[in-house]
């Protein structure tokens, strides 16, 4: 076996025991999260995963970090293929919804996490924290694609919208998921438009929706 | 002691263990309140705890109603005494900014019971999410005060605006609370500012805030 075999070896082993505590976490909290539990659920010994990780903070911060990079490739890089502009932040906004329409654990242990963490500090909140400020970035650098076109005002705020949207996203998934209320997604596509008609150039562009 | 003073004394004891239980269901989570853990900050034995509340069910589904009772007296209530309309709504999002400031627990425990019940069937989370249908409720209806009094367009959709005022204040949560951001009070007004403007009959009138 070569070195490069044994490095994909030990990639696909650590990438198996992410995906599984990013399952494991999304239902039980990343508290709740044990090296234990891990070891049980992907048939590795607690010492080959104490190897891994070293500690249980450090497989926390590895568990959202694994979460982010799942939320990416499965709504932001497809996102990123739409035109700039406006089709590119509603692709976004339909990647999302499908996440979680799907319940896909990525997406959800964000919003899990945040109300778990918020009251306790240290590098597992501050890596949670940054991994949120990203997301606004990257949802405000596409908003700001749209100003670039030309399509929105170049007064209007990409962090702004970007807290928006990410309020929209927050309530839909309380809405769908809590109250399983079937209009969860046509209220979230509404929000969104109204976001969209203030920020366009043209108000009464609004009416050719 | 007449039979009034026994309730009366019965009451304020239930009252004293619903204040805490809505303290340390914030902090734990619901799932992590015990009749023990109670008796232990209330000086009360455990059999008398379940003498009042009978099952750690029915005591998970009073202390959401006490923390439903807490947010009612300390952000709607309020709110209802100023006129109808726009400042009825305006009153209630700044009674709510404050509520999440001071980090009153009947507020934050909603938010954090949503995701930590939302796949866990039964007649807790089946009280939550009606607690929360209610609050959806008052919304809609403070709002349509406002196309009452012919403030707002006739055809603005009050439940459309309900879910997004929630959606702004879960973001408001999210920006104060874990990530500690100074400007999450700002946005959340400039948020509620626009959905006025896009709710007011003259889209004009925005020019005047």
């Amino acid at each position: 076996m070569t070195s490069i075999g044994t490095v994909g070896k030990g990639d696909r082993t650590r990438e198996a025991i992410l995906a599984r505590g990013v399952d494991v976490a999304c239902r039980v909290g990343l508290g709740g999260l044990t090296i234990g539990d891990l070891a049980a659920g992907t048939n590795l010994s607690k010492s080959g995963l104490y190897a891994h990780f070293g500690s249980k903070e450090a497989l926390q911060v590895a568990v959202l970090d694994a979460a982010a990079q799942e939320f990416g490739d499965v709504v932001v890089l497809p996102a990123l293929r739409a035109p700039r502009g406006e089709a590119r932040v509603l692709a976004l906004l339909e990647g999302w919804l499908a996440c979680g329409r799907l319940r896909l654990p990525g997406g959800c242990l964000f919003v899990k996490a945040s109300t778990e963490l918020d009251e306790q500090p240290g590098p597992v909140r501050d890596r949670l924290a940054e991994r949120h400020r990203e997301l606004v970035r990257t949802i405000a650098r596409v908003f700001a694609g749209g100003i670039t076109e030309g399509q929105f005002r170049t007064d209007a705020d990409p962090y702004q919208f970007a807290t928006d949207l990410y309020g929209v996203m927050l309530v839909y998934y309380h809405a769908h998921r809590l109250l399983a209320d079937p209009r969860a997604e046509a209220r979230a596509r509404v929000a969104v438009a109204a976001l969209l008609d203030t920020a366009r150039l043209d108000p009464s562009a609004g009416d050719d929706r």
